[in-house]
């Protein structure tokens, strides 16, 4: 089996780019000193995140797989949560001399697979050597001709909505941290998000006020969401969606299945406030109102995280 | 001094904020799921690099502002290599917690001034923890309506020229991993190359039939451009710029000019193709022709790298 150091930086490339079909936004594909994208409204979405070994994913519990499911993920979520359709992806990739080149090219495997659920594809990159692996993903999007849904545009009156799982991840994690391995679907769910990347563009065009991201947790995002619209926000935790599965994993771990709704983050849902009145499709569900003033609350008084609550990012 | 652990994930990227305009392009800047940049043709230019210490910059050798210049300039000058006027950056950044925050402001300052050069600026970006510091560019930039200059459109019978440094950089790794800090002109440019950005687009207008940035050396990039053009080039050695500085610090070091300045990477030179007969402006120098064939001479001949070479890629 090679590894990447035997395969050369060049080797590696030509053999990830193999891999990447090219979708119906990339005018130009991998290659070239850059590559081009169509941005047919005459804008750009754009979003980057930097994920390191150990700190973001561990390659003793997920698989390159899964790692790059994640990776795409995270980021055609944010893309989404600005009411935006993800085109394309460039990704900086550093690997140890020693990883095995299998390793990079089913990273690039998740990459493409996530992308392709969105019709985008990985329209270039770079592969250098670093001593633990690196990613670097970068994700572009189109706004289709809409104005984007920005975290600052929530008034008083709006309601406040999800869509997604909401804290299936960190019990996923909480799982795994103690040493399980089940139940499965929610280690899966914390290896690999299931975004609801379409609800994105849809909130956008069901008039959404103001959107995000879900990624630290939804008291922290709503909270960056009402400082940034200058706005209050209380949220009923009896309409909170907390599924079943959390219930029973919360009471064999005695866990909090509330906190991890509230608190969990990297699930990749969506956030939004809506005008009051709005008719909402099924996916969406309110579970809080916008107010004059500032910060968050749940049921009209501040949270407290439970004693011991882990704060894994 | 605060460092960036004290300061807080937040707190720093509200300090690199502060100090980040939005140029023109940029309709939507830092502070939500995504930045938002004009693409005023329709399409975007991307490409991305990741650089890491140790391999790629030492906090002992160079300022966080000239880390911060060098990153940019070899994102930016990849979009001028496609006849592309750059629009914005959007930066990934790793960091140890002890790190001072004092240098990720330098960094953000030196990323700022690069991209002031081309009237670009940081759209946007992402702060994490790392072992060792990462840094992670991505460039967008417009094509203005033309078509984009590749690597692939090169023919026999196209001249090939250059614009810009070559083998300065080079030049300065080697007084500088002798331990010497001048002469100051040459270690200058390897701290902080000087890419010819305008001419990218200049030379798309002048007819280029193929373009490449000069990041690797002139004849691993023009070996590039030939594979993908499905042509052989002949180089002529003495029509290249081999500098004063190169040849004063080659006759004290001991080392070969003109290795400098045909295998010498990291100077972000553009070489480019033009059909025959074109005239060419000032900061062009035609250095050879294209013909049928394959793979890179120089003066008819295979090109030997002088013995001890220093490849510091």
């Amino acid at each position: 089996v090679a590894s990447v150091g035997e395969l050369g930086e060049f080797g590696l490339i030509r053999a990830v780019t193999q891999r990447l079909p090219q979708a119906w936004a990339v005018v130009l594909g991998p290659g070239d000193d850059a590559a081009v994208v169509s941005a047919d409204d005459g804008r750009v979405v754009v979003t980057t995140d930097l994920l390191v070994e150990r700190r973001h994913f561990r390659r003793d519990w997920s698989t390159a797989y899964e790692i790059g499911r994640k990776a795409a993920a995270q980021n055609l979520a944010d893309v989404a949560a600005m009411g935006a359709v993800p085109t394309a992806l460039v990704v900086g990739l550093g690997v140890p001399g020693d990883l095995p080149a299998a390793w990079a090219l089913e990273l690039a495997d998740g990459l493409r697979d996530e992308c392709d659920l969105v019709s985008a594809s990985v329209a270039g990159g770079d592969v250098v050597r670093s001593e633990m692996v690196v990613l670097a993903v970068t994700a572009l999007g189109s706004l289709e001709g809409r104005p984007p849904v920005t975290r600052s545009g929530a008034g008083a009156g709006d309601v406040v909505a999800v869509c997604g799982r909401l804290g299936w991840s960190a019990a996923g994690y909480a799982v795994l941290s103690r040493g399980f391995r089940s139940p499965r679907v929610l280690v899966e769910a914390h290896k690999r998000p299931e975004p609801p990347y379409d609800e994105g563009p849809a909130a956008a065009v069901l008039g959404a006020t103001a959107m995000v991201d879900v990624s630290d947790g939804l008291l922290q995002d709503l909270g960056q969401l009402a400082a940034a619209s200058g706005v209050a926000i209380d949220v009923d935790p009896t309409a909170l969606p907390v599924d079943q599965p959390l219930r029973d994993v919360a009471a064999a771990l005695g866990g909090d299945p509330l906190g991890w709704v509230l608190a969990g983050g990297e699930d990749h849902a969506l956030a939004a406030c809506f005008p009051a009145g709005v008719e909402l499709p099924a996916p969406w569900q309110v579970v809080g109102s916008v107010a004059e003033g500032e910060g968050v609350t749940v049921a009209g008084a501040p949270y407290e995280l439970p004693a011991g609550w882990d704060h894994f990012r």
